[in-house]
């Protein structure tokens, strides 16, 4: 599988484990950087990650930083991605099954590098369910909204 | 403050009990449905509730689903939104120091209840730290993206 990683400063070190278990385990990796520890802003590295992903010069994505919450916000921005964030297996498999997530987002200062490594593994390893899920998916990629104001 | 909450089927009883829960805590709630136990789709009441919270009728916004996964991403469509989703007490916490979350998404088949209300509580009572994270919440407010296809 080809697959696109970014992160910010605070999980630059499992950003790097992740792409050699990913390339490892055989798979074509784009990694997106930071490649230095300089403070960096998670959104920019999210909606470089989100492009990658919705245009198709990849088929998932996987998205870090110190919590995970903040570079999953900057993902699903982009309704071509679905950004799951994910501490454990189960909501892994569910992420895939339920709603065909394209993208997984983990918190490198929450978990640890196994239980990191067990997400990855069991996202990009499980199929989408489809049937009543494809309409909900079909949804997420054509949001609608009136009077948004930040 | 004024809450506003919206499931899908699959979370029904957790946010009744979260209604009961915020109202009794003095809070002005708005129930967004859905009413009945028939099975709905997320995104329908993820972007009703992300349109409530980002036209400023309400100060904050609880999302619930199955695994509070898809829920999540139908909220975070919305640019005025910063959905967290979260399991457990320190992640609403950091949702709200260091990304400005209003909204929190929880998972009604992953978590029990008083863990919900736990992140709840925490989530509306954290103070938003600014500084340095004011300028990555800016960036999430005005999303950039070129060739997005879903």
């Amino acid at each position: 599988m080809r697959v696109a990683i970014a992160s910010d400063h605070a999980a630059l070190e499992m950003k790097a484990a992740l792409v050699d278990w990913l390339q490892d385990a055989g798979h074509d990796v784009t990694d997106l950087g930071p490649m230095t520890a300089d403070s960096v802003d998670y959104p920019d590295y999210g909606y470089k990650l989100a492009e990658e992903v919705a245009s198709g010069r990849v088929d998932r994505g996987v998205a870090l930083c110190g919590s995970g919450i903040g570079i999953s916000m900057a993902v699903n921005r982009n309704p071509g991605c679905r950004c799951a964030l994910v501490s454990e297996g189960l909501s892994a498999k569910l992420s895939r099954e339920h709603n065909d997530a394209n993208v997984i987002a983990m918190g490198a200062r929450l978990i640890g590098i196994e239980i990191a490594k067990d997400c990855l593994d069991v996202f990009l390893k499980t199929e989408f369910g489809g049937e009543r899920h494809q309409r909900r998916v079909d949804k997420l990629s054509a949001p609608s909204f009136e009077g948004v104001s930040a």
